[in-house]
C-alpha cells in the first residue's frame, strides 16, 4: 500500500443484507455473497421463515436478538422478530453509528410481484430501508423451491447492487426486483414496470379437530386480471428481469381532488 | 307494510366490521353501533390486540374461528388470526356468495397517519378490502385510551360511511380516516389530506435475562420531518378529521422513466 493511499482508505460500502425466508434459506447466503463483492455486509434474519408477514412489528414482546458463528467473513446476526424488525435492530441498534450505504432484501424464494407485493415481507424490508434513508432493493426470484438455483440472477443482482451505489435512489423510492426462473440464457433482458393490479382468489379449507371446533387453512392463487404488457407480472412471465419502483408515499392524488368535491361537512 | 314494499324490498346494505385492537375492544363495538344504523353488519376480529400486524397472513399455521354470542344483533366472529386473515375469512367463507357493500375498520385506538400507516393493520383490513373489490375505511381516533370515548367521532363517521355507501369508491382506492382527540365541538372540520412523510426515531432498549442473553424492547416517536399544512398528521394535529385516499398501486411512476435511463443491460 502506497502512502496515498494510507492517507485517504477508500470505505468500503456498509450493506446490509436481510430477508424473510429466514437465516438459513439459501437465497439469503446467495444475495450475502454477491453483496460483499461490493461492499462490508451485515447480515440479519429471522430464526424461520417469516413470509407474509407484510410490514408486521413486535413491540408487544421483547424479540432476541443472536450474532451466529459462519464460515462467511462477515457478520450475522438471527432474531425472533420480524423482517421489519430485524431491518429496525440493526439499523437502530447493531449500525447504530454508522452510514448503511445500501440494504439488499432476499433473495426470496418466490414471485413478489403484483398486489404480493403488499404481503410480501421480502419488499416491506427494503420498505423499512427506505423509511429510514438507506438505498433499498428487495429481490425475488420466481422460484419457490428450497434448494432453488439462484446462479441465473447473479449477474443481474451484480449489476442492480452496482448502479444503485453509484446512482443512488431518490429519497422515498425504493426497487423491487423479480426474477423469472429461467437459466440466464433465457433472460430476455431487464424491464422497468408497475404493480400488476391482480386479484388474489382465496380458497379457504375447513377441518376439524378429532373433538373439537374447526380450523381453517389459508390458500389461493393470483387471478391475471390486468394483462398490460408494462407490469411486473407480464415482465417475469415472458422471462424479463422485472424493476419495479416503490414510493412509501400510497397517497392517491387523484382522488384528493374527487373527495374534495364531495363536500362532507 | 303495503304491498309495493313487500314486492320490491330495499336490500340493506351488507357491511363488514373489523379492527386491529382485538374482539374486545371499545372501538369495534362503537363502529359496529354506528355502521348498524346503514346496514346489516357482520363483526369479525382477532381474539387479542394485533396493532402493528400491517398486512400480515398466516398461511403455514390454521386458524381458528369461532361465532360469539353477543347482546348486539348483528354476527360477531372472532380468529386466532391476523386483522387481514379476519377480512379474508370473512369475504371468502362467512359471506362467500354475498356482495359485501362497505368494509370499515376500527375504531382504531390511536393514530394512523404518516408513515403509521404502513404499519397499521387497521388500515391494512381496509387494504384487504379494496383488494377485494370492496368500498373500504379506516377509521382512527388521536387516543391511546382503551376506555377513549369516541362520542366525537360518531357524526363524521356517521356521514362517512353514509357518503360511501352512497358515491361508492374507485377501483384500488380506499380512504384512511383519522379523528383528533378533541370534544365534538373542538372539531374544526375535515381536510382531505395526503400521507405526511414523517420518520420513525426508533429508540432499542436492551435488557438482560437473570441468566442469559440480553433481550430488546422495541419503541420509539414520530420525527415530525414533513412540516407541511396538506397532510393526515398536520389535520389531527389542528383539530381536523383527516381523510387520506390510499391507492393499492404502490407504483412511483416518475421513476419509471428515471430508471429507463439507466440502462442497466
Amino acid at each position: 500500500m502506497n502512502k496515498k493511499e494510507e492517507k485517504s482508505p477508500v470505505k468500503k460500502p456498509l450493506i446490509l443484507v436481510v430477508n424473510d425466508d429466514g437465516i438459513n434459506a439459501k437465497g439469503l447466503r446467495m444475495l450475502g455473497d454477491i453483496a460483499q463483492q461490493f461492499g462490508q455486509v451485515v447480515m440479519i434474519a429471522p430464526n424461520n421463515g417469516r413470509s407474509g408477514m407484510s410490514h408486521a412489528i413486535t413491540f408487544a414482546l421483547p424479540l432476541r436478538l443472536r450474532k451466529i458463528s459462519s464460515s462467511k467473513d462477515f457478520e450475522m446476526y438471527k432474531t425472533s422478530g420480524t423482517p421489519v424488525d430485524a431491518v429496525k435492530l440493526a439499523l437502530n441498534y447493531l449500525l447504530k453509528d454508522q452510514q448503511v450505504d445500501l440494504l439488499v432484501s432476499g433473495i426470496n424464494h418466490g414471485a413478489n410481484t403484483s398486489v404480493s407485493v403488499i404481503y410480501s415481507a421480502t419488499v416491506a424490508a427494503a420498505i423499512e430501508g427506505c423509511l429510514s434513508g438507506v438505498p433499498s432493493v428487495a429481490f425475488s426470484m420466481v422460484n419457490y423451491n428450497n434448494n432453488c438455483d439462484f446462479k441465473a440472477a447473479q449477474s443481474a443482482i451484480q449489476k442492480i447492487i452496482q448502479t444503485v451505489l453509484e446512482k443512488g435512489l431518490p429519497p422515498h423510492i425504493c426497487l423491487n426486483v423479480n426474477i423469472p426462473n429461467v437459466p440466464e440464457n433465457e433472460i430476455k433482458g431487464i424491464k422497468i414496470t408497475r404493480q400488476a393490479i391482480n386479484e388474489w382468489h382465496e380458497s379457504i379449507v375447513a377441518r376439524e379437530y378429532p373433538a373439537d371446533m374447526p380450523y381453517f387453512w389459508m390458500g389461493g392463487s393470483l387471478l391475471e386480471k390486468d394483462k398490460a404488457k408494462d407490469t411486473d407480472h407480464w415482465a417475469v412471465k415472458h422471462n424479463y428481469i422485472s424493476i419495479h419502483p416503490i414510493n412509501i408515499d400510497w397517497t392517491d392524488y387523484s382522488m384528493i381532488h374527487e373527495l374534495k368535491k364531495w363536500k362532507i361537512k
